[in-house]
């Protein structure tokens, strides 16, 4: 029986994994891999305390750091495929086998949707981003297409705007934005908006230098020539899982109070992207990830199963 | 007139000043000094991604990162001294100059109360310790002292009981912690409780090697051979010159929405240990950091200030 089983890998399960082997409690963590969906990004700028560093670079650093800890058993790659709520206790099934814990701390992080075209794996990291806030600086002067029609592609083309030299907006059903941030972003002499295009493939070299649409008003193929693909169609919390566990909300995020990161259920925790957090940023989910250790702790404390 | 002003230089404000910078906001972030209250620190193996620094590393780190933010602006070392509420505005006067902003960070920290006597100055980070989530390990098989009467000092107890050889809790005026932890405290054989000693020296060499008390109910000086002390009574937020902008709470923390960390006044953000957050640790600052500023990007947003 462990104190705690952490399900998840990136900034917030490795925090929470530092803590609980620090405040020495028995703990397994299971993750099919490190670093979070920041693992696959050229170049992160904005993990606070490090000027530059890559995606890899970012993993191997938490990796380094939970393997320090001598209390943390680590799974990995493992995959959870299933958690039971039993007596004062709960069981994680995974892949491989099964294990047992008085409390769980959920941090499973969130997918981006993905265009699924060709092309598109191959530029991962190479032209390909997902994420504004991190990767906007990155396309200093470029040519950038954004495909999205809902508020996360307008935010981006904001970002972009003090850094790309054109953006390209392509919507495949109409605008979903606030009025507002559309009026905003209208008015940059350096935007346009093509409408009815449905993305087919992301072509280059060892760079993306373009990408390909169907234009679905007139049915033909259109090309584009663009140095970056910002994709902000959406995300999807990691909670499929924990549905019958815990409370969850419409967008399919893990709903925890902001103080303590509980959820709806007694003893489980949750933390990071899989969570209701406005803003998925790593830094954002390290601390939430201490939070929630330092939660379960003080729950395991007074609960006298400590 | 700044889009921002963040107020602080611990991992709070350089989280946030990181942001700004990206979000290419006009930016000034004055400080006393960077790194907040671990600069003092002699080992912080808890910073994660990093599994051993000094608190001078630490903020070295941080200054450096922040001085990468072209569009940010440092004054350090200075000190605010008055917040006004102007007209859409804030003016923000330090003891050189006078500024001003459309929104402001308070991310200022607090300050640990010290005991005030011989002594503790000098060993700082040499066996002076203020914090037992951080520097508990260090003290593996050592004798320690913990000077405190409140859940505080028992928290620090229960941190330290896996690590060190013996502990000495010395309180001055009587026991107040919650029953259950005193309970838990008690079982333990590695504890000794002294009660009526007021602390009235440290001594040591190069580290640590004990204190003076005055028994209060003998009037005589005793002396206590230990290699660390633990002080646990009490922080203080250093929230003062915010008292007429925004809402504070009986401890003096700036009552924030842990969704935003809006404060009760519009377009003043906080993070932090200023904040009612409850556990203070530097991840939970810098995550917390992050948030404040994307949430005061929203706000000059969402105002047509940008």
């Amino acid at each position: 029986m462990y104190d705690v089983i952490i399900i998840g890998g990136g900034p917030a399960g490795v925090a929470a994994g530092v803590y609980a082997g620090r405040k020495k409690l028995k703990t397994l963590l299971i993750t099919e891999n490190f670093g979070g969906q920041s693992a696959v990004s050229a170049d992160i700028e904005n993990w606070i305390g490090v000027k530059k560093m890559t995606g890899l670079e970012l993993a191997k650093m938490l990796e380094a750091h939970i393997r320090s800890q001598k209390d943390v058993e680590v799974k990995m790659p493992e995959k959870v495929n299933k958690v039971i709520r039993a007596r004062n206790s709960f069981k994680v099934a995974t892949s491989k086998d099964t294990y047992q814990a008085r409390t769980l701390i959920i941090v499973s992080g969130s997918s981006r949707k993905e265009l699924d075209v060709p092309g598109e794996k191959k530029f991962k990291g190479k032209g390909m981003a997902y994420c504004s806030t991190c990767d906007a600086p990155v396309f200093k002067d470029k040519i950038v297409a954004v495909i999205g029609s809902g508020n996360s592609a307008f935010e981006a083309i904001i970002d972009l705007i003090s850094y790309a030299k054109k953006i390209y907006l392509l919507s495949r059903s109409g605008l979903r934005a606030d009025p507002l941030i559309q009026e905003k972003v209208k008015k940059s002499s350096k935007v346009t908006i093509v409408y009815n295009a449905e993305i087919k493939e992301i072509v280059g070299d060892k760079f993306v230098s373009g990408l390909k649409y169907l234009d679905k008003k007139t049915n033909k193929i259109r090309k584009l020539a663009v140095e970056g693909v910002f994709v902000e169609i959406g995300t999807m919390p990691n909670s499929e899982i924990f549905r019958n566990l815990v409370k969850i909300n419409t967008a399919g995020e893990i709903v925890v109070d902001r103080k303590t990161m509980a959820t709806s259920c007694l003893g489980v925790f949750a933390a990071g992207d899989v969570t209701d957090e406005i803003y998925k940023q790593n830094n954002i989910s390290a601390g939430d990830g201490v939070i929630a250790i330092l939660s379960a702790y003080n729950y395991l404390l007074k609960n006298k199963k400590l």
